[in-house]
């Protein structure tokens, strides 16, 4: 398999700060496009990885990045559902068995087929090699695992819909957030302002859950009809048993036993991110009200899609800063300090 | 309001032997009815509840029994349901608010109204009188909150109908066991025999999950198509992502992280029995596959009447062991001993 060297920005070591360097994209086999990427989102999993802090290693030099909006330069010999031109993006993962059960129903995502679900980036191919992902000046991904950017939507907003809007879309449409249902937000970062504009336009009742009232304003500026700070008891009480679902944007260990208690009989708390550690759930909580603590993850081929014309008809994006690539490394920090209204995106020319 | 005294046993302090004792029973109202109990099953909660080992106190002298069988004995002013010597059921609660969303749905086990769902025992009703529950002679009780038992079910293997049943009825219900289903059972205790039978009976392919193969025999007789040991480790990599539902019938704190890792994607484990400490679970367990960790809690009164007809149809009832009730205190060692194939049912005849 022969290859071409392309820019990229990349995580040498384990925390060690991101710096550019180059890596290999593959040629074009029959069924690929060559993306020239234009914008690449910061997602905070990128931060968990670059660091190990998910306990399962790392192929380092790691380049992050999964959130990518581009436009597709070359096509292989058999493509047939792009063109040179067409504005796509490509999410957290480029590739499945696409045999099994999960696979043939669009639920790319939960893989279990032997190669199962090849991440974008720090994963292992069907060709045998490393994956790196969108902070880079192009991409080769197969047609299959590619979607289409809706004209209505600028590829440097519509980027962070590939991963943050689609963790947000996909539970959100699972357990029928609509007209008559009351929706919880958990955390109003990157993820959940993208759950506060979609629940919205699903037109469910949508409150936010926030640490603090810090960002009220732009919590009701994005949709959101409620605001509460959690770390005021008196929310606790004020909507005890009102939520059909919640959705958990928030990676660090919440008391999700105060959580499932605002929500009704056959509610659904669905947890997004990943803390590291296990979650105490008391059984009571979940007993006394036929209650669910489910999970959710990103969402398959068909079902992105769907969400990218979902949100270019409801004129729905990220609220994003653009950054040059020299400053990722800050912009991290940022993201850590929670000190980015929503998300940072990659101008991937000055890469 | 006057009162009639009846015979029953009870816990007269928390952790003390049930002794023989009369309690007041109120007088008829227009639309109670009056019970002569035959037969009053034990269950676990029974000896959770006279050891006060939930945390919630107690109403000592505590008169345990929600398996309650029995024949109308006498009708008040206005009751329209039944008749003298109808055979009738009580299960785990006499009373709820009625007006509540989840009392208007047929939920009334999880009654969010003023009242609350009134516990069968040690709970205080409308009147502001304690209740008392099955192990007595006689029992007054609403006509709503009264069973039917079909007459091809005997009142002494029905009896545990009323909690066990239903509390397996309604998840495998709510969570569509059936033709092409997996379900697994963690557990053959009372609850889990009654799970598997019924299980079983609704079309689904049913694995019990049991710490040895002890009660592999009987696991199969009841209807069982499958049995694996839990001490077995093979076990957790043999049936990985098998299952669309597990019901877990143990109190005792299992590592749930290892169940959920044998559901499949979009499978359900629900917690039936309720440790006293907060189980701890891995979030990536759930978001894996979209899974789900719920709780369910008995069954409403119309589905607890369903119940009893689907059992009448299909000919189940609970594997029983008939005791005096001077055997009561020996029964509740045995019943913690695992020591009961599945049931104690009380005669109460000899009350």
């Amino acid at each position: 398999m022969t290859h071409t060297s392309v820019a990229a920005y990349a995580a040498p070591a384990p925390k060690a700060p991101l710096e550019r360097i180059t890596i290999p994209r593959r040629e074009l086999g029959a069924h690929d496009i060559l993306i020239d990427i234009k914008f690449s989102g910061i997602c905070h999993s990128d931060i968990h990885t670059v660091r190990a802090e998910w306990g399962d290693g790392g192929n380092f030099p790691i380049v992050p990045g999964h959130e990518i909006a581009g436009v597709v330069a070359a096509t292989g010999s058999e493509v047939t559902r792009y063109q040179v031109g067409d504005r796509v993006g490509v999410g957290c993962f480029v590739d499945s068995c696409r045999s099994c059960e999960n696979c043939r129903a669009g639920l790319e995502q939960y893989c279990t087929g032997e190669l199962g679900t090849v991440n974008t980036y720090n994963d292992t191919d069907r060709h045998g090699e490393i994956t790196y992902g969108g902070y880079a000046s192009h991409l080769v991904v197969d047609e299959n695992y590619a979607l289409r950017i809706p004209d209505a939507l600028p590829l440097d907003a519509a980027a962070p819909l590939l991963c943050a809007g689609i963790t947000l879309y996909s539970p959100l449409a699972h357990w029928q957030a609509g007209p008559g249902k009351k929706v919880a937000v958990v955390g109003l970062g990157g993820l959940g302002h993208m759950g506060v504009k979609i629940a919205h336009a699903m037109g469910a009742e949508v409150t936010v859950l926030s640490q603090s009232l810090r960002k009220k304003d732009d919590g009701l500026r994005l949709g959101a009809d409620h605001y509460y700070a959690t770390s005021d008891p008196a929310t606790f009480e004020a909507l005890a048993g009102t939520f059909d679902l919640i959705v958990n944007t928030v990676s660090a260990n919440l008391d999700l036993n105060a959580y499932l208690g605002l929500l009704r009989t056959d509610g659904t708390l669905v947890q997004l991110g990943a803390p590291e550690n296990p979650l105490p759930i008391a059984p009571f909580a979940l007993i006394g009200g036929r209650r669910s603590f489910a999970g959710s993850l990103i969402g398959g081929i068909a079902e992105t899609q769907e969400m990218l014309d979902f949100c270019a008809e409801h004129g729905l994006t990220a609220d994003i800063e653009v950054i040059g690539a020299d400053r990722i490394n800050e912009a991290y920090e940022r993201v850590l300090a929670s000190d980015v209204r929503y998300r940072f995106v990659i101008d991937a020319s000055t890469i």
